[in-house]
């Protein structure tokens, strides 16, 4: 199976296995504040076990392309978001479980406008800005040193240029 | 005493009575990701009462100035943060209780670059963009309708154009 993945552009139904999208879609919708502001309620849900949730700024360098993927990690005791505020897409590579570690990677191309909820246990790659060095929010769990699972690929997988 | 209100700039010592300043502050910087992401860690807690945290995007219409500041709310149960991704300045508008109603309003100026989280139970007004309407990331605690109380001054405060 070639080790050049493709590129899949970041929808709330691609995504469902792995997590949430954090945009301004219509259907979640309120109008609060007398009609000042419209409210997109509960598009994820934080989900941290035995410690408490922060908010935290990522500021990411970009990378390089084509790029040798060859890791991922996952948090088993807590979901993490990123929402960009610098409106520069960015990529979101996650893989399913495969009896304990990371199958094929999937690659999504993201907006600067959409963010994503990983799941909690759900394996990732570290954060990939593109471009220039782009900052995020980030909320996840506290004490994040005792939540992290690394794996490490045999052969590394290749994403071409997003862009 | 005069309605009309001063306008302050918004920095982490001022607002320390009323919740977190959430920006890119050196002292919480820590580097992940083998040195690719600087994280700045824990800028604010999450701090919800019986019931889960939630992600939401708000998007305000921008307020006009003066402005007749009539009235406050809070949320007894949970924390809220705000964090703009359109890098446009807004106003954070709060109130220390004075025998459970709130005192004379502070207006902060905040930069596009400064998000901020409301403690738990602390007065403030509802989102206050500038100049066109802005999205903001918002944390708080989901059912946010049980979660909300109300002030009406008996007589409004002013504020001016903060631009």
């Amino acid at each position: 199976m070639s080790r050049m993945l493709s590129i899949e552009p970041l929808t709330k139904e691609a995504f469902a296995p792995f997590g949430s999208v954090i945009e301004t879609d219509r259907a979640s919708m309120r109008l609060i504040n007398g009609g000042n502001t419209e409210r997109f309620h509960a598009l994820a849900r934080v989900d941290v076990v035995g410690a408490g949730a922060i908010i935290n700024i990522f500021r990411g360098q970009p990378r390089a392309f084509p790029y040798a993927l060859a890791m991922m990690e996952r948090h088993p005791l807590g979901s993490q978001s990123f929402s960009p505020v610098d409106d520069r897409p960015w990529l979101v590579v996650v893989a399913a479980d495969e009896g304990g570690r990371p199958g094929r990677p999937r690659v999504f191309l993201a907006s600067g406008r959409q963010g994503v909820n990983y799941g909690r246990n759900v394996w990732h790659h570290p954060l990939m800005a593109l471009g220039a060095a782009s900052d995020f929010i980030v909320v996840d769990r506290e004490a994040p040193g005792d939540n992290l699972e690394e794996f490490f690929y045999d052969e590394a997988f290749v994403i071409p240029d997003p862009l």
